[in-house]
Parts: structure tokens; C-alpha cells; sequence
């Protein structure tokens, strides 16, 4: 065996151990038993030991540096195995697996501290957590940023002064958009009734297989977050249910069917080796927010959604398909980042990215958090948090230790629109299919252009070959200001 | 840090990937999507050989070696480490994980074979894993049995002779019991009508509630064969439900809340520590078994749950509570083990028994398998096996490898026998609280004498103390023919 099959031999058990991990987190998120949590955070602080000792074995380097790749597909594996074991031989083993401990039990107190609206609850763990990541990121930084070391793991390749400059391009058009629509003469009406769970649940199944979810390799279960997990022949969806707002249910589950195809997507010869999943969490997020919002929240889809649920749960409250569209759409200030419309969306994100980086950087500390939370909300939305799980409590994020994640969310947002753009001039007749409920000619064009590619070329690059362009942020802007001026007649 | 200390804090880490381990089985048989069968293997590989890799640590011999206990609970976990490090050490590392591989793939084999009734398809992999388990067995034997050094993984202690010679000592009284019933004039009926599957999973919740399942420690699902799985505050059980049969349900739900609740009852200072689970299968079964028959097939508790039934299904088939009772403890030669009576179940077992140890000591291929098998049944039973399903297919064990559990079932009864008769000692007044469907002063009672030890005493130490004397077949034996005697009229 040459260094690089031994590599990869060797990988293909790390990999293995770290679905294994993954499946862990989806387990602690629906099916545990709210009496498990304590012992949990032992097992993933074992779990995550064991991939830690792996990604660190002195072997990894001494194969990295006798492996010769034989082509471009083995060159991308090494640089994937290389910048894992880079990182992790950075952080030592004990702030690894106490990182673990500590966030798999955050985690539960988190919830709890949601549900009670009790944010003195969370606190003392939030800071243990943050004080951690500040540690993580000092041992992982050097002489660059620690903010830009955190992000580094989502983001392969973007740096916080990068991302604060996309979001300086984006916030005025976005701002401007938002104040001439809430200035708007119009007002759409939301859907208005009673939509039972049993009937939602039945509704997300088939969404979920309409946008090419692959149901053999998968399952759709309830969570407090929805979140997908998982790679290759085992991805798992979870979506969360208000029986009085039923998008609520339909976009979540949209929204991870994206993420899911995405990794379902992926070459099956990449099974289990390093690029076997999404490359980072901004083209995993460009995948989730194309399928929810400019395939799902399109004219020619909502037309087609507006006829299904009408048959699933009788007559709707909203008068017609142009109706229901605008009810689909409605823009509002609310609290609740993943049930934002498309404007807002990217502004819960800046808040959440400006919070974040102050924490790490030292400038903001966890007991000042809840008060520059309320104050930025008030800013941005122009109404005040009435409560924690409205405010700084309604994400689980920082609960488990991911700083450096939010931002990613709008970069995805920036590269759906990129691909947006792209797929319109790839598939012109893309609105007649959506309108029978037909999403395939899209989906077909995703896998084929960046699903497929799993973590083959790095974020930047897989966005530009799909597009032909490199990804800015116009596209994004002016497919918003296009669909909203023709909602809102502006 | 002594070397005891420093092994225990190794062995706490091993005990929480076991966990892990045993969490991916549970999920296999009730979450996992079918499509996923083929990584799952690559995944239960690949932790089986970080477990094979830790229980042959090098540093372990070495801790072990050096370790002076303080007391008996430290040299009882001295004794647990020292058994699964000769085990494991004794068993080539490739093999280890071959095993673990080949059986989670095996086990969806078996699953697809049973619901097509295809032997064929099952023979080619029940073949690979019988060879590996010959392997395992001959590399574990030394100059001792094959069938013993599998065996003694599941009942430390046991041997192939012994056992056979208890079941020697069973098998006459058992036959003629069974001529005596089924020559009686008396032919109880059994229960007709439809269940709906909402009704019995809620009854099943009820019930496993009563018999003092801690719900905020585990969960109930449905699973092909029902099992319960997880150490500590992680003990997870599972069911099945077919409408027309509701005490297939019912005390199949019974049945693994005694495995349950043994693990909720060790005590909580030995959790992930070498004492932190039941000691034994055999020890394990007796719980289950006198939850399910001793308590939950009496005449007392049958009473309140013909009512609590009348209650929650309407007015029964049967005439009254006698007759109740009767249909609950109906006598019958039936194909399935899991379904049978108190008097053919361990006829059930000594048919596996025999062929499993013909398997692994060469004297019965698989190719020949199904043949032994019904010709045994026909023999045994009475009555010809009407398709594989009823037959050899009907089990999950050997799918995944299980030689040598069969016997601690009848084991189980056995010892369930002599903790019933203590048991009535102690709590003369018993059937007065079944009456009221109030389990408490029996569970109390187990809780006490066995299930909070954990591995604290071996096996046969176990159930002897909390008698007052050594285990016997005799009170299983005098139990059956009273109740027995009695429902027929014997």
C-alpha cells in the first residue's frame, strides 16, 4: 500500500466515527430522553477523543508528507485531510474534548432556559462556553485573527474583514428595499386557520420528495431547531410544527431538504472519503435557501402550493394564487431569524455576526449580551424583544459552541442568488415546471453543478464554475428588489 | 493518579463509546432508513475497532497489573476490566471488526429474507457469519470448548455441559407438563377482536409506567424483534404491535421494561464504571421473564388488567377474569419462541440450543440448517413449520452473531423461578398490591436484591444472595405445575 492509500484507509474510519458523532447530535435533538443528558455529554466527550486522537496521530503527517496524489481528486482529499489535521493539531485534546462535554450539556440547558424564558439559566454556561471558544480560537489563530479562525471551519477561505465588507455592500440596498416596502400602500394578508399537525407532517413528506429528497436514505423527524445531518446514504431531516402557521413547517422542511440533497447529492465514490460532504456551511446554506426561497417561494411554485393545500385542508383564508404568493412573502419585523422573510433574513444574520465577533475579539462579554441584543434588535426591526426565546435565546448556536457559523447563512444567501441567476439563463422555461410542482429540471441542474462536486473544490470555486461568474452579491440584490417591487408594487 | 484511578478514568471513556456502540444497534433497528445499511456496517466497523483497540491496550495489562483495590466494589471492577481485556485480547483486531461488519449488514439481510420468506437469500451471509464465529470461538478456546468460549461472553461461568445437563434435568417434568395440559378436557379460548395499535402503544406506556419504567431515562418504539438497549440514564425499550393480538404487544413491552429497569436500578455511583450494567444474560432474563410471567402472567395482576383492558378496548371476548387469565396463559404449540407459553418457551430454546452448538462445533453446516431445524420442531412440537419466518428465519440472534445467547433464556426462567419463590416469602402479601395493578413491592424488592448490584457479584453470587439459596430448577418446575394444574385442571 502507497502513503496515500494508507491515508485514506485511515480516513475512511475517521470519517465512519464522525457520522457516527453526527448522529449522536441528531439523536440528542429528537429521540434522547431529557434524563440522558448528563451521561450524553460523557459520550460525545469520548466520541469526540477518539476523532480528535485521530485527526492528531502523528502518522496523518508523516503520510501527508510521503502521499503523492496521482490527480486533481486525490489532490483535494489531501488538502481537506491536511487542513483537518492542521487544525486540530492545534488544539489540544483536553480543551477539544471538554468543548465537547460542556456544549453536548449546554445544549439541554439551553433548551430549557428557552422554554422558561429564563436567560439567568443560561448564562453561567454560556460563558464557560464562550470562555472555551476564546481558547480554541487563541490556539488556533497564531499571529492572525481569532474571529477568523473559528470562521475558517465553516467557511474555508473567508476572513471577518471579508465578510464585514459583503455585509457593508449588501446593508444599504437591503435597508432601502425594506423601508419602501414597509412603506408600501400594500399590505398582504398572512394565511390565516387551523392546519393539523398530522396533515403538515404528511404535507413536508411530500415536499420533501418533490425537491428530490431520496426517502430510502433518510427520515424527517420533529426538532425544537430543524436541522439536517449526515452524509451520504444516511441524511436525516427535521422540521417543526405550529399547527396555526403552516409555512412555518413547509419552508423548514424545504429548506432542509436542500442541505439533505446536497450531501445525498454527492458522488458516490466519495462515500466516507474527505470529499464525501459539502464543502463549507456557505454552500450548504446556498443549497438550502435556493430550494426555500427562489424555487419554493417563487410565483410559479406558490401558485402550484396554493392549489395543494387547498386540497389537503380545504378553502383558505387568503382569496387567490396572488393572494396566497403575498401572504408566502410577507415582509415583517419579527423576532425569529429562521422564520424571517427574504429581506430581514440577511439583518437577524449582521446582528447575530456583529454580536459574535465582539464576544470572541473580548470587546463584549456574555453578561452585557442579552442588553446589546434588545438594543441592535430595536435599531435594525424598530420594535422591542419581549422576551429571551424572541431575543438572544432563539437560535441554539452558541449553545454548542458554533461562533463563526451565522455568517455563513447570508454568504449562502449571496451564492443562491448567484446560482439563481445562473439556473434562469440555464433553464428558461425553469416557471412552467415550477408551476406544476415540477422542481427536477432545477434539482437535476444543482447536483449536476455543485451537489455532486461534495467537497471536491473549495466554496468560492465550486460557485464559480457552476456560474460561470464569480459569486457578488448583485445577483441577490436584484432578484430581491425584482420579486418584492412586483409584491409590494413599488 | 494510582494505577487503579488511572485505569477506571480509561475504562470510563470505553464504557461511554460502548454506549455509543450500543445506541447505533438501537438505532439500526428502529430509526435507521433502509438505503443506510451498507455505511452502517462501515460505521459499527469502525467503532468496534476503537473498542477492540482500547480493551487491548497494552496499558491496560500493564494498570491492571499494577492496581491494588481498595474494597470488594474495586475488585469487582478489577475482575469486569480483566475478563474483557483477556476476551478482547485473545481475538485478532481484524476479526473483531470483520465480525462487527459482516453482522450489521447481516442483520438487514435477515430482516429482507424473513419478510420474503427467502432462506435462500439469508444461507450465503448466516454462512460468513457462522465461519467468523467458529474463527472467534477457536481463537478465544485455547485447548478448552469452542461452544464454552461463547457462551461465556453472555453467562460468565456457564459451560456447554452444564447447561446441557440443566436442561436434562428440566426437559422430562416440562414434557409431561406439556402432555398433562394438552391432553386436558379443559380448552381455554383466547382473545378475539380487533386492538387498534394507538390504543395498545398507550396501554404499553401505561404498563411499562406500573412496572416502574423511568420515562424521563428512556423511550418506547417499535422494532421486528423487540429488544432493550443502554446502560445508566439511556435505557431505551422497544415493541411491536399486531391488532389482533394485543398480548403480543402487551408482554413484549413488559418483558424488556424488566430489562429496562434492571439497568435504570443499578446503582447511579456505578454508572460508566465496569458495575454500571446487568452481570449476566441469564441474570438479565430472569428479570424480564418474572416481570413478564411470575408477575405479569398471575392471576392477581391479570385480574386488574382484564379490567384496565375492558376499560380501554370495551367489552372482551371473554367471559370473566378466570377466563381472562386463562386465554393470557393459553397453552399452545406454536411456531414463535417469543410468543410462546411458559411451558413450550424453554422447548423453544433447547431446539436452539442443540443446533447452535452443532453449528459452531462443526457438526451441523448451515446448508442443513433449515432441515435440522424443522425436523427438530416437528419432533419437539408436534406440528410441521408452515414457512421460514415460523422456522429458522423467525430470530434476529445469529444474524448478528449471537452464539451462545440462546441459552441464558432458559437460564433466565430458571433463575426467575427461585427469585419468585423468595419473593413470596418476603411479600406475602404480593397478590393483594397485582391485584391493584401495583408492581411496587415486587420491583421494590428486585431493585433491592439484584438490579442495583449491576456487575457487582458473578452471575449464579447474584441471584443467590438475594434468595438465600443456590439456584435450582426446582422452583421453576413447581411453579409451572401449580399454575398450570390449576388453569387445567390438572
Amino acid at each position: 500500500m502507497t502513503a496515500f492509500d494508507r491515508l485514506l484507509a485511515f480516513q475512511r474510519e475517521t470519517e465512519a466515527l464522525a457520522q457516527i458523532a453526527g448522529r449522536l447530535g441528531w439523536d440528542q435533538e429528537t429521540m434522547m430522553p431529557r434524563g440522558a443528558a448528563e451521561q450524553r455529554g460523557d459520550e460525545m466527550g469520548a466520541i469526540e477523543g477518539v476523532l480528535h486522537a485521530r485527526r492528531t496521530d502523528p502518522r496523518v503527517a508523516d503520510w501527508l508528507a510521503a502521499a503523492e496524489p496521482a490527480d486533481d481528486v486525490q489532490a483535494a482529499m489531501l488538502r481537506q485531510i491536511r487542513r483537518g489535521h492542521l487544525r486540530a493539531t492545534k488544539i489540544p485534546a483536553d480543551l477539544a474534548q471538554e468543548i465537547a462535554r460542556v456544549t453536548s450539556v449546554a445544549q439541554g440547558i439551553w433548551a430549557e432556559a428557552r422554554r422558561t424564558e429564563d436567560v439567568a439559566h443560561f448564562l453561567p454556561t454560556l460563558t464557560r462556553v464562550v470562555d472555551l471558544k476564546r481558547q480554541e480560537a487563541a490556539a488556533l489563530a497564531g499571529n492572525g485573527g481569532a474571529y477568523d479562525a473559528l470562521l475558517d471551519d465553516y467557511e474555508p477561505g473567508a476572513t471577518e474583514a471579508g465578510v464585514a465588507a459583503m455585509f457593508d455592500g449588501l446593508r444599504p440596498r437591503l435597508v432601502a428595499l425594506r423601508e419602501r416596502i414597509l412603506g408600501s400602500a400594500r399590505s398582504p394578508q398572512p394565511l390565516e386557520g387551523q392546519f393539523p399537525k398530522a396533515a403538515q407532517m404528511q404535507l413536508a413528506t411530500e415536499l420533501a420528495a418533490a425537491f428530490g429528497y431520496d426517502w430510502s436514505r433518510g427520515r424527517l423527524d420533529l426538532a425544537v431547531h430543524p436541522f439536517s445531518s449526515g452524509s451520504g446514504n444516511d441524511v436525516r431531516i427535521t422540521t417543526r410544527v405550529v399547527e396555526t402557521e403552516p409555512f412555518n413547517c413547509i419552508y423548514s422542511t424545504i429548506h432542509e431538504t436542500g442541505h439533505a440533497c446536497y450531501e445525498q447529492g454527492v458522488d458516490p465514490t466519495y462515500l466516507l472519503t474527505p470529499l464525501g460532504q459539502g464543502v463549507s456551511m456557505g454552500v450548504h446554506e446556498s443549497q438550502s435557501r435556493i430550494y426555500e426561497n427562489q424555487l419554493g417561494r417563487s410565483r410559479a411554485f406558490t401558485g402550484w402550493l396554493h392549489g395543494r393545500m387547498t386540497e389537503v385542508f380545504g378553502p383558505l383564508t387568503v382569496r387567490d394564487a396572488d393572494a396566497f404568493h403575498a401572504a408566502v412573502n410577507r415582509v415583517q419585523p419579527g423576532f425569529i431569524r429562521t422564520e424571517a422573510d427574504e429581506v430581514h433574513y440577511n439583518l437577524h444574520v449582521m446582528l447575530r455576526f456583529d454580536l459574535e465577533r465582539a464576544l470572541i475579539g473580548g470587546a463584549l462579554e456574555v453578561a452585557d449580551l442579552e442588553a446589546a441584543w434588545n438594543d441592535r434588535f430595536r435599531r435594525d426591526f424598530g420594535v422591542a424583544v419581549d422576551r429571551p426565546s424572541h431575543g438572544m435565546l432563539q437560535d441554539v448556536h452558541w449553545s454548542v459552541g458554533l461562533f463563526g457559523y451565522f455568517p455563513t447563512y447570508t454568504l449562502g444567501n449571496l451564492y443562491a442568488g448567484c446560482l439563481h441567476r445562473a439556473l434562469r439563463a440555464a433553464v428558461p422555461e425553469l416557471d412552467a415546471h415550477l408551476s406544476r410542482g415540477d422542481t427536477g429540471p432545477a434539482t437535476a441542474w444543482l447536483r449536476a453543478r455543485v451537489q455532486q462536486h461534495g467537497a471536491r473544490y473549495e466554496p468560492r470555486e465550486v460557485i464559480a464554475r457552476a456560474c460561470g461568474f464569480a459569486p457578488t452579491e448583485a445577483p441577490l440584490l436584484d432578484y430581491l428588489e425584482a420579486k418584492f417591487a412586483e409584491i409590494y408594487g413599488l
